[in-house]
């Protein structure tokens, strides 16, 4: 079937069910960031392969609105099909809503309420009936994706020990439970996969990069549901849920499970986290009453354990070894006059990663970018597509490995032979940018979002900036973005989290720099100002001295820049060989004005 | 009468009007922050002379809150009467809201509405509630405050003329208007006295350091109400009146008209400016509807017009000469060792301000601070209270002026003479802090709460920090607070908005460093990452080069200091005497490492 023929028999089943449009987003029941396949209607309807997305197909159009990143890539894919492009935020594009309220007058406008938060249903709701038009839930897809649509993954589901989690599942269900009676309710439902991962121990790999099995965790003040199919768990995984208090039900029972009672009357739902369906399931059951609140595990989640964050230091050193055999594998075979691509470099460092003790594959696709391919911030290179490298300018290498010891997330900017003085400028920048915020000693009570103008001063002041956060929380053996920390939220950083530091510049069509670390949070003094936090750099890996220019770094800055070096080597040595660390001992030297 | 006596007889009202307890703020009906005598009821009825404070009388206690900068001065004044301290926001002690809403059940709590914001009184009322206890509105001080009451100044309405305020009244009521229109009201209150400054263009002296007459706006679609006996306008701020469509009411006329009618009927009013007592006279009408929203005049005064912005750098060259006549006759007159106090170098300041062209005195109380003394933030010394100086450690100094041509506020710290390592580490720190922010380039739509921690960074990486804001906005012969901007609040900067830069150390017992200059709000660069704003500092006088440890600073912050004060040398040397400008020569010369 070509896409017009498949947006045609969609059109069919639009008029057979009396619907006006029919919105296919990018998501899943979880509301997952990585997607499994079974739930990408949005691609196999439109050909359109991004990674964000929403199709809207009404009874005249068909419509994809998509952001900057995917700009290109959606005309080439979209070209020859009847879908028009709608650019988001570009001037005079409507947002979806808008588009919807104004064209769609007294109608019907469908969605598969188990794809859409029940926070966006509510607000697309808000919009359309200032039109006199309704929101319906329904699965328009099933019965037109068929053969070629991808089941549900169901790999095994295996036990994270204690010795990595750090923490029982009984004594987490404990901590959520404890958390719950300060607001009130008697359950809450958790749909996002790294919740359920963080208060279970389990782990599977149904999702690629992400080291979760599809399930629902419902947790009341007396039992735990744990809504996946019991087939799936390795006899030691099931055993420990049954020792845990959590009772295994079939994955597909929860609807019903929440419509017809589950032995809780006051359930705290978050609406940016439940889905439109199952928040109507549970509107639908007249003996519980629901209450508004926010996700109690992504907040504690967010604060890793002792255990979690002694692994999280051991992870850091292999993940840095592995680094190291990449970069000198990428030095010799260029030296050698091979050439190399950024798939290439992506394949190598993959390969040194899965090498390390507990790894477990990356996570997330490495982004290898090299010259002016790294000013596309999303752009990744795959085995058909990428560039080759050449002895000069710079390659960005943004990647991380999933460890049974925690979850790493590093890029490096390299200098693969002579740079410009404009490339060289700009790398300084971002590094100072990366060294005030990462340097930064702050009072308790202090959020993300109030540092973050601490490392983008340093590129505002040459009217520069980037369009992203500077850094972003990270899970254990988990997700690889992970709220609420970030330095765009207004969440108070605390010992035990980690988060991101990442400030880059983007020169379109020229060249591309990031230098990301991955930090901790830790306790340092307390004064009669109150108790001080400060970051500790996890990622351990030279930032490439070949691209600095020194006299552009403060004294203090300097300062930070060797002892962290010297921290790198002293971490890495032991585990390298003599060549290597010969190597790391060159590029960890202290740097001179 | 005794303060006992005093309390005493406020209970005998009490009895009267079956009132169980009676709160006496710091306030007058304009929500001011400098209050007239007339309103100091507090002061009269408990002693304490301290700028803030809220008197609370029951049948059987009485008790003072103050905040902490007043607690060892109201511990002193209140010995001796009955009334209890209470140590705001100390560990136990509640709010009066908690105290009264705990001590009062199913009573009658006292406050004259017409000092109490609408806001504060609804708060009040919601925590009183829960003890069943109601909140009226009562003037119980007017028969016991009688013979030693003074009056409300009356001083002579003046107009600031055109040249000075850049924008007539008729076009400050068109902007108020378009405003208004955008909201779906047609008419807005203005209580606070800066805000009928503005819109006027008048001026007068009712208030020790602000410029403003005690007067009321009401602006309706068709017609603004002053609320001022016209008896006290000058002829041409009258006839300026009568041309800008203003019609002059008497002051004591307005709770009528609220209640009566005003020709409008849908009224926007900001809770937090406008008193509960005329909120109430608004609710009692009932051909008025009320929409809560936010003061229209206060976002439109914030930013300067160019007339304002170009006076305002003229006022700043003034105030810098004056500045360079007090410090030369300061160390002139200590260097033949006489013996000065903090109340001879305010007082040499002042001396030296009213000299100067468009002055109309102070812009608040001079701190001038010697030693321990400035480590308290809000000291200042009086005729019978004061340090003398010595020639060693610091001087603070932090004064303003208001001339018809701006306001201005600027802090130094001085070196008296020798200072130990200490002492010039915490000024560098302070230095560093102040001009990290100073130089700071942001897009639009940067906050100032988002810049805030590019300053604080620099003290709490010593583990310090100081307990106010890092600056406020500047008025325009106006309050010299002003919103709605700050480095504590959300609100963009935008060009034309005035803010200080103000961090600071105070060491307990042993000195206290602040470094202030009020800086402007630029347009900088247009880049593809938007319009780029920046500040340019508006104050013009040294920072104490014998206080500056060269070393702690960075190269960036080295050339920041040095331009500022060859800039400094250029604005200032035209209009001093060739000694004068030999002294600001060595005062503004090259710092190096």
């Amino acid at each position: 079937m070509t896409v017009a023929e498949k947006i045609e028999a969609l059109r069919k089943k639009m008029v057979q069910y009396g619907v006006d449009a029919v919105i296919l987003p990018t998501s899943d029941p979880h509301m997952s960031e990585y997607i499994p396949a079974h739930w990408e209607s949005r691609r196999w309807f439109s050909g359109f392969t991004g990674d964000a997305g929403t199709l809207v197909v009404t009874k005249q159009k068909s419509l994809l609105w998509t952001d900057g990143r995917f700009f290109i890539q959606a005309e080439q894919q979209l070209a020859g099909t009847p879908i028009q492009l709608m650019r988001m935020r570009e001037p005079g594009v409507p947002t979806i809503e808008a588009y919807l309220a104004e064209h769609i007058s007294h109608g019907k406008v469908a969605v598969d309420g188990r794809l859409y938060a029940a926070k966006a249903a509510e607000n697309l709701l808000n919009a359309l009936q200032r039109a006199g038009t309704t929101l319906v839930s329904m699965d328009l897809v099933k019965d037109l994706w068929t053969a070629d649509r991808p089941a549900l993954p169901e790999t095994p589901v295996y036990l994270l020990e204690e010795r990595y989690a750090g923490k029982s599942c009984a004594d987490k269900l404990a901590q959520v439970r404890a958390k719950l009676q300060e607001t009130g309710a008697d359950a809450q439902l958790y749909s996002r996969l790294d919740d359920v991962a963080w208060a279970t121990n389990l782990r599977a790999s149904d999702i690629a990069c992400n080291p979760f099995a599809i399930a629902f965790l419902l947790v009341t003040a007396s039992v735990a549901y744990l809504y996946l199919d019991a087939k799936r768990l390795e006899a030691p995984a099931a055993a420990y849920m049954k020792q845990s208090g959590v009772e295994v039900r079939p994955y597909s029972q929860l609807e019903k499970d929440l419509k017809n009672g589950f032995g809780a009357h006051k359930i705290l739902v978050s609406k940016l986290d439940v889905s439109f369906a199952l928040y109507t399931s549970l509107t639908e059951n007249a003996e519980v009453e629901i209450l508004e609140g926010t996700d109690i595990i992504t907040a504690l989640k967010a604060v890793k354990n002792p255990t979690e964050c002694e692994n999280m230091r051991i992870c850091h050193v292999y993940d840095g070894v592995a680094l190291v055999r990449f970069k000198r594998e990428l030095e010799r075979r260029m030296a050698a006059g091979e050439t190399l691509t950024e798939w290439d470099a992506s394949e190598i460092a993959h390969k040194y990663r899965t090498q390390m003790p507990d790894n477990r594959g990356d996570s997330f696709e490495t982004i290898a970018a090299y010259g002016p391919n790294a000013a596309m911030m999303h752009y990744g290179p795959t085995a058909e597509v990428h560039a080759s490298l050449q002895p000069k300018g710079f390659l960005l290498v943004d990647s991380g490995g999933q460890y049974l010891t925690g979850t790493t997330d590093v890029t490096r900017t390299f200098a693969m032979g002579p740079l410009t003085q404009e490339e060289k400028e700009c790398f300084t920048w971002v590094l100072k940018a990366h060294i005030d915020l990462a340097d930064a000693k702050f009072p308790q009570g202090t959020t993300g979002k109030d540092l973050d103008a601490i490392s983008r001063v340093q590129v505002w002041k040459h009217g520069l900036d980037y369009r992203c956060g500077t850094g972003h929380g990270v899970g254990y053996m988990g997700a690889v973005h992970e709220g609420p920390q970030g330095f765009r939220d207004t969440v108070a950083l605390v010992p035990g989290m980690s988060i991101t530091d990442e400030p880059g510049l983007y020169m379109e069509g020229r060249f591309g720099i990031r230098t990301e670390n991955t930090l901790e949070i830790v306790e340092d003094e307390k004064t009669e100002y109150g108790q001080f936090y400060a970051f500790r750099p996890l990622t351990l890996f030279p930032i490439d001295r070949a691209a600095i220019l020194p006299e552009l770094l403060s004294p203090e800055e300097m300062a930070y820049l060797n002892h962290y070096h010297q921290h790198v080597y002293t971490k890495l040595a032991p585990e390298l060989t003599a060549d290597e660390r010969a190597w790391l001992k060159n590029a960890c030297a202290p740097l001179e004005k």
